[in-house]
């Protein structure tokens, strides 16, 4: 799971590098650690969002969190702060010992789409994936387009689908993880 | 569906009035209104919370916030604020003509326990139901009891599932009501 502040799009579609939020962390580890995730990137270049992270990451792994809430020890420890996607990549290829094919997600239809069945079949293979949610107004274009697979968007009840980042990554998680 | 502030139990079981989280009113609304729930009940009998709440509507319903964004104003007009459940009950009695299903949620394994298919199942035969989320550790026993149903658990990948209330809102009405 990797959680991405940079390369994102900003309301007018600049890209920008967005800051960390700290419930995006706790929810999405949360998430992650429930349904089996190897470890939680969350990419961000900017130093002032990755001393904030790391504090975050302090109180709860080893301050005085990690007794209030040992549960929450547990779920956090699967977080990696990495600069860049490359870092990212380069740390799972590390951990998996051949290159992690880079799954990128939008809340917005593209016709490179994969199904959540297609890539559950991929994981069930054993192929190391890295599931990739941006922050902000999603990831940018030229990132998407040099990812190896895109996901299609969750469908909803209608055309309304503005869900936060937290919320998609978990129901993306339990479709393709969940019981 | 429905956030319960009171009656929920706290880190030691005791019941308690949990204060209202700004997060879990955007992310649960914005699941609703994508998965197509008529109503985002609030439950709370703090006259501080309810003001708190009241004050987030207004930003986004009617301040700068819906301006800024006429996206979350679509979600967070979903938002019903009711100093109790059985407040709650009235206005959907109100609105549906009929007594509502209580459908309560938890993350621990209850014997009562009705699998999704089978919610699935109530729900497509349009039943009004309202599922119940409680905040801090959980809806209090008694209120669990009172319940119509109780909704399986998210099962995730091992014994651990501790996802935050904004997760497993989303998770389940996907489940419920996701294509």
């Amino acid at each position: 799971m990797a959680l991405i502040h940079y390369p994102v799009v900003d309301k007018n579609g600049e890209t920008i590098a967005s800051a960390v939020t700290n419930l995006d962390l706790h929810d999405i580890a949360r998430a992650a650690r429930t349904f089996g995730a190897k470890a939680f990137y969350v990419v961000t270049p900017l130093d002032d969002q990755i001393q904030l992270a790391n504090q975050i990451l302090d109180h709860w792994l080893t301050g005085k969190g990690a007794v209030y809430n040992p549960k929450r020890k547990k779920a956090l420890e699967l977080i990696r702060i990495k600069t860049s996607c490359d870092k990212m990549m380069e740390d799972v290829q590390k951990m998996e010992g051949c290159r992690p094919n880079m799954v990128v997600t939008s809340a917005v239809e593209n016709e490179r789409g994969v199904t959540y069945k297609e890539l559950k079949v991929l994981l069930e293979k054993g192929e190391p994936c890295i599931l990739a949610l941006g922050t902000g107004w999603g990831l940018s274009k030229p990132f998407m387009d040099s990812a190896d697979y895109v996901l299609e968007p969750i469908h909803g009840a209608g055309a309304y689908n503005h869900l936060s980042v937290r919320s998609a990554a978990s129901i993306m998680m339990d479709r393709l993880l969940g019981q």
